[in-house]
């Protein structure tokens, strides 16, 4: 298991990837910041998902974020995430967004929370303390996600 | 002018609302968390070109984030900033997300820091030093932002 | 309270702003008319939640619309709206829409009229014959909408 | 020509159809307001274009707008518009939005008015005086549209 | 009723437009291959839906696909369906879409089979044999959608 | 290289990753179809400008499409895709999406054939007849895309 301050670039896997078009970018020719925080916060949920076999979770906190190079349009870019700490509830996760085009990394969070939650919506248990690399923790059925309606 | 530590919520003007709507909600109901950061990044925006008086201005930093409370569909969040200080070529504000319904916080930033940009796209100062709580900023004319494929 | 023939731009609040961006243009680089619609009409929905304090509204009615001036890409515009008239089911507004760099006003909509529903989507007396400048009416719990599919 | 009184919904062609998804839909299970002005709008953009030729059009008045039914998430809409009269540098239209599975109309649009403009964003005559039920007034070339940072 | 090998582009009605707009381009400037997959997929569901009059419908297979010619921004296409086989459960559809401006083809799909689906989403026969050009089949009602979360 | 024959999902790389939200579902409550194609011909592009180090790609074909299995709101989706031939000026490859959660192929598409484009828009040579794992075909600096309007 990756410790919680020893994860590299290395150690990440990178998957989603996104090709920077006119709606993602800024008046000024760059990637608009909005952006990248709405693919990174998508990308964790899915990580998370995976981590803890649970659809039901949120973001509970980010740590600050440097935006440290940038991206054009026509770049493509890559999300990456590693597991760095399971707590009894949450998952801390670090990240990283890289530009593929200029080999840049465009920024990293050192840690994104995210909380495990049972049907009512309250903090639960997840029961891991230790990265997976298969999917294992999924259940072979649908998640069984309720409609938000459907939960009051 | 408001320092740098002092903003509080009484101190910050609340402008963009937002009734949350299916598309901005997580699987377990509640406001998705990069839903939020997208449309923070965007107000802060907003806000960075008003007090600078420039449209070519982009997100330089973020400190770290606590989703405190949530929000579900059927809510009206609104946002708010203030200038807490002024760089050579840098503006710092704070944000602060508020729950309309509930009249909770959703979240805070205490620094979210916008660079000023030049033509070419780098950092230039901007000459101010002090909030503006009006658009005497502003030239009278159109911004003149150029589209992104022609500013190499 | 603001009489229905009255309501002049000092009298409007206004609250929700937008930076045009290309997707929000015609094909001769002006804003769009019916993003210019589409972003009125939402927040007028949300002024009238506030004012009735209900979320189960509608638009029912929207008299003439003059498109005076526009904008471009890059340009912020913000909208405003005031409560003209309450019926016993309904509100009426005045709503308008101003380029914060031009300083021109873009649109102006003398009426618009939305309804207050009931739970089973019919027209309901809200109780209500002054504007609120404050959230007094807003209930503290969520509002509980329900998913379309189930008010069947 | 259809005179600009005489226009009934037998005289209107419908083309366009949407789907009544989720994203279309306001808090109370019926189709929001602010997304069928938007399709209106689009689709009397397309009118004009076919009825003066040219890709330089844009929304200049709409009339008054009765919302007189609604449509559920699943219903099936089609829009339909009819030109009524031709101005020197205008043109008005009728438009009509109906619910297929209903059979009912949701709203009708007396008049909407497009203005034909020139390469500088100019109104500018067009030259008809008549309806076309062909495409006969379209250059067989690109419409040539520029982008709108190079107008300036 | 047209035979699975007849339908030419006289026999299918095109109905609804787009106009090409910024979001839909690829990097070179012509129409992205998905939005068109996308729209001729909207396209086809409504068709079915009409034929078959009911809102349970889901794409099963299509046929090989040749981008034939492209669009750009600001042109005008238009698609068009024709059904071509009705199958116990299934309909299958020829479709094409053409450029408005410059009167090329962009492509077609030979075959689009939908799938009709009984309320537990499992293929149920529809009872059809022949293209209707009327909206005949459909109820009076609306469709009784359900969201997905009740479904199970 | 991979021969156009005996791509197997073993061999296929699969990289971006989706959670099926409400607004990617058919009314039945299943993966639409037109957003399956969407996110497949994006995934394709970016792979294609990998392969053939320029950013300037189009589609020209796909072969049929059998939509095997669905997915539901809240599954996580993963699409995959290897290049099987490479044309003088263009490249073939196999694409496969399969549901994370229930481990079953939701589609494959034997062929999706691109083309590579020199700055006119017109097909050109690429040079390449093998697959790259790497990433050594990029260019170091950005791709250069020019907006389309600048194109003709």
């Amino acid at each position: 298991m990756a410790s919680e301050t020893s994860a590299t670039s290395d150690e990440i896997n990178f998957h989603t990837r996104k090709w920077v078009r006119p709606e993602d970018l800024n008046a000024n020719g760059t990637l608009f910041g909005g952006s990248l925080l709405r693919w990174i916060d998508e990308e964790a949920a899915i990580y998370a998902i995976i981590q803890l076999g649970n659809g039901m979770v949120v973001t509970k906190y980010m740590s600050e974020i440097n935006f440290v190079s940038s991206a054009e349009q026509g770049d493509l870019i890559e999300m990456g995430l590693t597991a760095t700490h399971f707590g009894r509830t949450s998952l801390t996760m670090r990240a990283e967004v890289r530009n593929i085009i200029t080999r840049k990394s465009i920024l990293t969070i050192e840690k994104i929370v995210f909380v495990n939650l049972d049907e009512e919506g309250n903090p639960a248990p997840h029961g891991y303390t230790e990265i997976t690399y298969k999917r294992d923790r999924l259940p072979s059925h649908h998640l069984g996600i309720k409609a938000p309606a459907e939960q009051d």
